[in-house]
């Protein structure tokens, strides 16, 4: 592994690792017992996680500020990133995501331990869908990062940032919160393997008072889901910003 | 029909359908039982209404993401548009409106079947008015036209962009904000035909459990109202912006 | 009057208006029964009146988007708008803020008519305060009004802009917010005596059902209070962007 | 101390003190009994201050607009300002948010009269923790500002501002909001030892009725929290934006 390829792994480390701890913050934050901002609502959710991104992208803007294995994918179908850096990026994220799961449970701790909700903490970390149906769960999924990748890659046509950084974090950000408000009611728009499997992982590991499991049999959708959608949008998008 | 018309008809046509699955979307990701958003509130609707249509323009920058008939009209009204186009323009956008809302329903299927409201369901695909009095329902829809119009000649006046993408799309899209917050209280600011009568026609198709009837006899009040808005906003613009 | 100044005086009369329209807009559409927006609460009145004054904004960048005359007399105190156009400037203001008032109350006529709230209809029209002491609401309004002005030089400073518009624009509008947000809750922020003197008269002359009377004996605090601070600010920015 | 220095102080106090009235101010208005803001909710709080931040911005951009000792030492630690103007900085900065609490005080000075909850009242001057634990209260203050100076310093690497203002305000301004909604529900998230100390040395000396003690023995936390995380953040940024 060469120096720049080390470097950036260590940004999509930092920065997926600061997006988790905002992300699965805002959902502490709103959720557990006690806690200042108990009860914000949908919108508190909604841009306190696009600004979770936006805080994680700035850290990693040298890297492309990727964040997410299904933007590395989708990247790379565009040909926008080159495939022997997927892996490696995709381990920096996932081992930051799990981190800053790790991070939002000891800051928040006193709050878990005043809390009496399994459902409510394993969401914290991780997404559940509203009502399961796994076949639709796995649309939202498709459909939610498909949007996502179609997002960047057309933004990244006009400003010309290859990424997610500089002039184009700020309309990226206002997607996700876009997306979330409008599709996030259904699964809780995971959108990002790494967001979910990193910290459903520190879930399984942590001693949390009172968990529940960690939702497993629901694991693998915002996994492919996301990895599906947005492989499918590098391709078009790659057409439409052609036109 | 040459290339580049067929190519931004495309891009009309896609960019439409993202914003009206994110503009839809956000309606069901209140309205509807068991959703994470519901709830929300207007600042929820408003917000996710405009980052909606922000999110429709990045994808459709390159064809002016207009989204909107009465932006296609109002902009030929200006001078800002050929005439020959506007016909191309529109179809595209309904035909983009009436695939987001099919969407909607079949990405919020579950939750609109645990939902037991029919005029809460037809306010997610189209615009009904709080207190029906078509006059001042008209003047509402005319109104909001007019204001979006207007904004949007004068921002492309300072902003050197023809169209709503590039640096006209965050002013424009805090303008659709205002409007909704401001003045969406009577009518719901459908503002744009295509918006309204694309869902509306999804709305009367598509198998919708419980629904009532799609609320045609209010139907040509958003068709009409913003279509004589946008053209008058658009000759007033040339006049103020010649200043 | 020169040409120039004309043309102004009517982008500030238009775009007082469309200020009005939408930030007295946004108080009728939290505030008024049966309002799809009824209830939206402090976070949409504040981001509403701030992006309405935006909306302004951008029509009138070419006059410098004064919309306010403690914007010009502030203006004016600092060296940056001449003293003889202030006059003019204010009377432009004025029948904007009035027009823009009385179509308010023409879009809303029937959610008025549905509302039996006179002390509620008042303030959508113009501010009263939460707890009457004129000595402290008029430092109230001074100290808004002061607040805003500072601003609006400072901006101007490393923008390059005179007036509101242009990269001036978003920065304003987010200054009004905040001020809204923190400061607002004893006054309501008139912060522009053409905002609250226009929408009172038309209080006073139009047939409101069941409305109490226009708060006269309070009239001249969001008329003086503003006027003052605005000027003393003025005053001071000069000096501090001259470090 | 030299003219530019001077200047520069005269800045920090300014902005420091606009930033306290703005901030502590959205406390006030949602906290306060009769405010028209009174229950405003987390995102008015989050916003509020962010956007109190950025007013202070705006007026100190010419002194870097730290308005905060632990960004002048953060700073000073990544070599981006010099230790010899640490202290002077401290010494404005700390003034500001001193007369910046006693104006609040004076601005709400009846709605305090008005309400009974002394709790209420020490927080709108400076934070408490929700549950005290004084080594998480700690890790939370160390963190909150682990992530501001961290993001301070990569948006500076790529906005080539050096400090908090210009290009930089707005990415600042949001991560800001973004660590509030996320990791503020602990301990309030000071950051910011002037932010903390000036009004609780206020509330110590102004004769507000029904006061409760001034929470004395907590007040180290936020001082030295956000020292520490400040500098260490300063240090390990300068590693990363060097890649």
């Amino acid at each position: 592994m060469d120096a720049v390829l080390f470097h950036n792994c260590i940004l999509e480390f930092l920065g997926t690792l600061v997006m988790i701890l905002l992300g699965d913050g805002v959902c502490a934050c709103m959720g557990l017992n006690k806690s200042k901002g108990k009860g914000g609502g949908w919108v508190v959710i909604t841009l306190g996680w696009g600004l979770a991104v936006m805080a994680g992208v700035f850290i990693a803007h040298n890297s492309g500020a990727h964040l997410n294995p299904a933007v590395s994918v989708g990247l790379a179908c565009a040909g926008m990133f080159p495939w022997s850096n997927v892996i490696p990026y995709i381990i920096a994220q996932m081992l930051g995501a799990f981190l800053g799961a790790v991070l939002v449970w000891l800051m928040y701790k006193d709050h878990f331990d005043a809390t009496d909700d399994p459902e409510g903490k394993l969401t914290i970390f991780c997404t559940m869908p509203a009502i399961e149906n796994k076949p639709l769960n796995f649309l939202q999924e498709f459909i939610c990062a498909f949007i996502l990748l179609l997002l960047i890659v057309c933004i990244s046509s006009y400003t010309g940032v290859v990424g997610l950084g500089g002039n184009s974090a700020w309309p990226i950000t206002m997607v996700i919160v876009s997306i979330g408000m409008s599709l996030g009611g259904v699964t809780g728009y995971a959108m990002n393997p790494a967001r979910d499997l990193g910290p459903r992982i520190a879930h399984a590991l942590l001693p949390i008072k009172g968990k529940r499991d960690s939702g497993w049999s629901y694991s693998w959708v915002p996994i492919l889901g996301p990895l599906a959608g947005g492989a499918l949008a590098g391709l078009l998008g790659v057409w439409i910003t052609s036109f």
